[in-house]
């Protein structure tokens, strides 16, 4: 293969596939990012057994297709000599079978290639009718419901998110068993075949970092044990993780015996700073008491010291509860509420704590109390 | 004790007396901030025994002192807590003997208090004629030297800067003892007393993050053990490296063989570029080689391929020379030197290699090659 290509466009492409590359692959295929140049353009792709990412920068972005090819080169490597070259059209060529040569003015760099066939054979098949999500959506959809996912390996289920689809409404849920969070979504269409899957939260991550905050398209294909985000130029692939998702539809009760409404950054500042008083090792425990309308936070470590915040809610059903909960928690469910206003549902001391969104229906966070009264 | 005081001016005093806190600090009242409230302002003072920073806020810059005292508090926690406060008046007042109350108009924090008598005495007396340096000036001479000192604990004294001054002449060394930075200023006035000594260099950081880039005034008070610099606010102190600095004087010949004019910029980012295919294990060696005007620079790991990079330089000269060299040396070497034109002089393969600044005949950058021709 030979081309010619201007820096800050293979950049921007290197930038997208160096992401599927973990640092800590023992496979050195792996650490590789196999470049293919056709007549259409050139594609770049990277794997690590859990997530590939594929991108393709169409011929009429490159200054020069010279020669079509294929190479397999050190992610790495390529990574930053491209990135430490000046911004000027570069020319990468094959000069011997196992050699690339990169170079531009002044610069001359030769890289040993791997083997071609040696990478893995990656399949990016397409659905005939993905289910389409706006980028600002999908990235709103992640941030509020990933954080809640587990982080322990010993139970790999709660490690993803499901994501359950049946005609065209759309359900995300993550959990680590004490707390849960849930976003519902109308599609504008119906899907073929209902969808039931998880997806590890840590691929989440990684796509999210990748999906740009624009008013654009996501395309989602999803098999067996795979799914396929593509958007822009790019296609994300995630394996699945096998297994039955619990059934959380019961935790979430209906009706509620206390109904709070309250400021979000009010109500956040104020456990941020009580949280300041708690530790791990009590699980940041805080105590949220009401006395009618006034909400009393609180925390202390004996050997430290302790705090109270205070603050005016609107305690719409006029019953007074004492509570407890970890802080930490709190505040992870609070972060992506995106809203002004909070409304916070209660059961008793031992009974769930319910957040939402006033504005959007289709958000809950869920905790679950401590029990210290 | 007992004042008011904004959130946003403590906040800033505060900022900077937690550097020196240190995190791992066993003796836990070297982990506690001193407050002094005279009817003059507030003293705030912190230790980890290497150095001691001391701030003040001036009466008129706080709302109310209501009664002045002392009291010995947690850093981190009374940071951490004014940090997390809103920007309005905050109230802090000794309740009893061993706790003090912090609060605002919701929150309402209580911390235990270490006691006074514990805090370890700190003499930050002054000398009646301290060197006046301006910021500026010394945040360059910290930048340009303390990157080229030891962190090897088996040579304390390399762990270290030298500060020297004879009469007006102030010379800053630091070396590894592979490399050798040198600074030489002169100063307005005489000094009553010449000046020898040693200043550890990661205290010499921690005075770097404190000077703001201004075009202030820094005092230095100089004693047998310890060196004050006060400026703004701020009184900062650093004990001293007991032992006699290497005399390197002799290290830097006066005469050439080889003078190349280069750009600062052309030339540090071939270096870089050729670092990439340079590895730890083999001291980061790059190669530089002359052809008249034409300088190669070029390194290789041999399982992952090889660099050339050419540039143009004035070989004043004319005579040639292939010389090897740690690249990351180089680099850092190059990083402050903060000017378009740099001088590289040369006396062959196995002589030093000094690094000019063409624009400050006091500033000189010393590398030693490795043999590898």
């Amino acid at each position: 293969m030979k081309l010619e290509i201007k820096q800050a466009i293979l950049m921007e492409h290197l930038n997208y596939v160096i992401k599927g590359i973990s640092s800590k692959n023992l496979i050195p295929i792996l650490n590789c990012i196999k470049f293919e140049l056709t007549n259409n353009g050139l594609f770049l792709t990277s794997t690590n057994n859990d997530i590939s990412i594929k991108t393709f920068i169409k011929e009429s972005k490159i200054e020069k297709i010279v020669k079509c090819g294929d190479m397999v080169v050190s992610g790495r490597y390529i990574y930053d000599i491209v990135r430490k070259l000046p911004n000027e059209i570069i020319l990468i060529e094959e000069i011997f079978d196992s050699t690339i040569a990169i170079s531009s003015s002044n610069s001359s760099f030769k890289l040993n290639c791997n083997n071609v066939s040696e990478y893995p054979n990656i399949d990016l098949e397409e659905n005939k009718n993905p289910i389409l999500l706006n980028t600002k959506v999908l990235k709103n959809l992640i941030h509020q419901t990933v954080f809640a996912s587990s982080t322990q390996e010993s139970r790999p289920i709660l490690t993803g998110i499901n994501l359950k689809i049946v005609d065209n409404l759309l359900e995300c849920t993550a959990t680590d068993s004490y707390r849960l969070s849930k976003k519902v979504l109308t599609l504008k269409d119906k899907v073929d075949e209902n969808v039931n899957i998880i997806i590890p939260s840590k691929n989440i991550n990684e796509l999210n970092k990748l999906l740009v905050d624009e008013n654009n398209q996501v395309e989602l294909h999803i098999f067996n044990n795979k799914i396929i985000f593509k958007f822009n130029d790019i296609i994300f692939m995630s394996r699945l993780i096998n297994g039955t998702y619990p059934d959380t539809s019961k935790l979430i009760p209906n009706d509620f015996k206390i109904t709070l409404k309250v400021g979000l950054n009010e109500f956040y500042d104020a456990i941020d700073r009580a949280s300041l008083l708690t530790n791990e090792a009590d699980k940041n425990t805080i105590k949220l008491e009401t006395n009618q309308n006034l909400v009393t936070i609180s925390s202390n470590i004996p050997e430290i010291g302790n705090v109270e915040e205070k603050i005016e809610v609107n305690n719409v059903t006029k019953e007074d509860i004492h509570i407890s909960f970890s802080s930490k928690y709190m505040l992870e469910a609070l972060r992506y509420l995106d809203c002004e206003e909070i409304e916070l549902l209660l059961n008793g001391e031992v009974k769930p704590i319910i957040i939402k969104n006033i504005e959007d229906d289709g958000l809950i966070q869920l905790i679950l109390p401590i029990r210290t009264y």
